[in-house]
């Protein structure tokens, strides 16, 4: 592999999980850290380390010239970005590409083009990948008032610029319209520098139902079939499950190949994902395409054995796809659950502090990630992930058993964590049921 | 299920294990534990506990009243006995059964043929399977001469009553024949309470690879693959894979239906362990078969999905097995590290004393078992295994990758532990190749 030291542009279990990809594949593995995680856990794993500067993120890891540094002063050759940060900045892509480096992702230019959430839209139906109805990009009322009659209500403002469910306002008719809109307008300049919103349909009791994919530079392009990824709060995913529940056989195939299509199309590189809406009665519209790994990846290995975080590492390396299509099947299913330091007494505010202990569970089945043992700091300067449980088993409902036994069996103390909602979900009928949308647990 | 509640008669990460598997079929699990292992983790996560007794084994885990009165008292209906203790004690099997409770494992019967050296070895004969050159039960040493002379040196004198590698001495010539055979004898009497002796064909360069075998009520048996068990200490085995390495597909298909062959034939019931010496030529001998889940037998649910705890409880329900020989299929490579509380630097002697730190390892493809977590003892009354590192992966190469990632991320703090000796092993060139047999580790 021409690659042979790779500059991790991440933290926390993602950083962890790249440091063990990087070691898979005999390669070095260097942390760039901020101050606050000086002797985190995975900078002590990873064969050296370097400091991008104070704790603030916006001092460290959203920090370009930082990481570029970083890279250099470090000899690595390539870098990974992780998920959040810079992971889908292009112009980071292009200066790293441009210091000679090898960025692990997709090309700039393929960044940029999803990244816009319109272009991405065109994209698609380009590529023949149904979309929601939606509209351009909007910048007055009366515009937006015919445009909204075209794609009908109920729908949804969103920022061009916008993602993992930032920027997005529904609307429920006309008569809302105008109100929601500047609002949109004014956050959405405010939150992205940019202001741009457009519209599109809310599908009512959608499912979120995403595709992962994976290509190489020999035109490869295959997908790992889907994940289901309903379970959401604030629009931010708490549970994740592969296969998607009930999916029936014909709708998977459409929506793989469409989500295949769709990478091909755009001359995709690398792990990413195509986010679909699924309506009740199997139909489906693009959402988006997110251009880096995903958080709720572990998943995807476990159903498939697929290893995606080193397929990212060999493909940059300019190698092909370790398996080919048909060689890539699904088996049994798996579960994952979001730990985060949050106060379900104070609405799952987050609550950093001290991991006084720190327990995971074991036993068949059960994979933990985490960038953390007890005794870390859980810092206020990031997001609030404690750690990812991600539970197999041959089939979903033991799969959710085993995930029960897990959350039983973790053990957290120091800080206030969303265990008891996991276990209050996984309990739930219509969960189990696989009976949920996207509003589902905010409606509950 | 008929049986609604499993009283565990073991401890440590076998009992935590069998606290899964009954979780897993929404079965009540009770602890039964001695007095060190009041307040011990799978204690605390098993529905119910019930003290046996006083610290000591005899005390407590082997005193079969103690457990007969603890299965009473808490209202189970069936007994686990996990494995070592009382698993492979017949009249243990008897005592349960005849308490009207269910044993889960085979009869008291097949227990008795199996766990006497030389019935086993008759019984495997029966069943055509073969079986290493070796004499008949020998009482005085003119009988063993002749004995000698037909089995061919080099020789082993094993204890019939001995197992787990114990009561067992090597003879390499007819001259050390007589000095060897009375100091067996009077250590078999000693430790085993029996002083029966036989020979057997020393094989050189032998590798240990043993069958799991799976056996229903309703006179299905089949067998979940192999493990190849080669590297060993004082015949402690040390590592375990799944599937043994470099194994040709004809001496698999013949050892495996050898060892379904011989369960069908005693009619077993349950999991159990047929364990071979495999020749350097492929010519392979019955050594003995182990009626009850085995130490490693993760890295058997690693590489076939078949979850082997939760089949014994299946079974000794009445419920037929979940999966068909034709659907238990290998998938990729495990292997398997114990790591004991034991000091290199004192020739490996088990040194207990309290974990005072203890952070498994995490990520793709990586399993813990273990009974312990930070804060707890290992104490001195049973034996010094930690904790057990699964590692699976989709080639053996890959699998020893993780599993000297898994290492360097294991944190082992208050006791001495085989860590270091496992890094060693795992980097060996001879061990990488898979070129390793039962006297390799200690002739390196």
């Amino acid at each position: 592999m021409s690659s042979r030291r790779v500059l991790i542009a991440n933290r926390g279990e993602i950083a962890l999980r790249i440091v063990r990809a990087c070691h898979h594949l005999g390669l070095e593995a260097v942390a760039a850290h901020s101050d606050a995680d000086a002797s985190a856990r995975w900078v002590e794993l990873a064969d050296d380390a370097v400091r991008l500067g104070g704790s603030p993120a916006a001092k460290s890891y959203l920090d370009v010239d930082a990481v570029l540094r970083a890279a250099d002063e470090s000899g690595a050759d390539a870098v990974h970005p992780g998920y959040g940060f810079l992971a889908e900045n292009a112009d980071f892509a292009r200066r790293v590409r441009e210091a000679g480096l090898v960025f692990i992702g997709p090309s700039p230019e393929v960044i940029e083009r999803m990244g816009d959430k319109a272009a991405a839209r065109r994209t698609a139906q380009e590529a023949g990948v149904p979309v929601v109805p939606g509209s351009a990009a909007l910048t007055d009322p009366s515009q937006a008032a015919d445009a909204a009659a075209e794609v009908g209500f109920p729908l949804l403002v969103k920022a061009a610029a916008g993602g993992g469910g930032r920027g997005i306002r529904p609307v429920s008719d006309a008569a809302e319209l105008a109100g929601v809109l500047s609002t949109a307008q004014a956050e959405a300049g405010a939150a992205f520098g940019d202001g741009t919103v457009y519209l599109e349909r809310l599908v009512p009791r959608a499912r979120h139902v995403e595709v992962q994919v994976l290509a190489d530079q020999q035109g490869n392009v295959v997908h790992a079939f889907e994940r289901d990824c309903s379970v959401q709060r604030r629009r931010q995913k708490l549970i994740e499950e592969a296969p998607a529940p009930g999916l029936a056989p014909e709708t998977r195939r459409a929506m793989t190949e469409a989500a295949a299509r769709l990478a091909e199309h755009v001359g995709y590189l690398g792990a990413g994902t195509v986010e679909f809406l699924l309506g009740p009665d199997g139909e489906f519209f693009f959402i988006e395409m997110n251009t880096r790994i995903q958080v709720e990846h572990p998943i995807t290995e476990c159903v498939t054995g697929v290893d995606l975080v080193t397929e990212q590492l060999r493909v940059a390396a300019g190698e092909p796809l370790s398996a080919r299509q048909e060689e890539i099947e699904l088996r049994g299913a798996a579960i994952e659950l979001r730990i985060n330091a949050e106060d379900p007494e104070q609405d799952f505010r987050p609550s950093p502090g001290d991991l006084v202990a720190f327990d995971p569970p074991g036993g068949p089945g059960v994979r933990v990630e985490t960038g953390f043992a007890a005794g870390d700091r859980i810092s206020p300067f990031y997001d609030s992930m404690i750690a990812k449980l991600i539970c197999w088993a041959p089939t979903r409902s033991e799969a959710i058993a085993r995930a029960r036994q897990a959350l039983t069996e973790l053990r957290v103390d120091g800080v206030p964590s969303t265990t008891s909602l996991h276990a209050e979900l996984l309990d739930d009928a219509e969960f189990v049921a696989g009976e949920v949308h996207t509003s589902w647990l905010e409606n509950r």
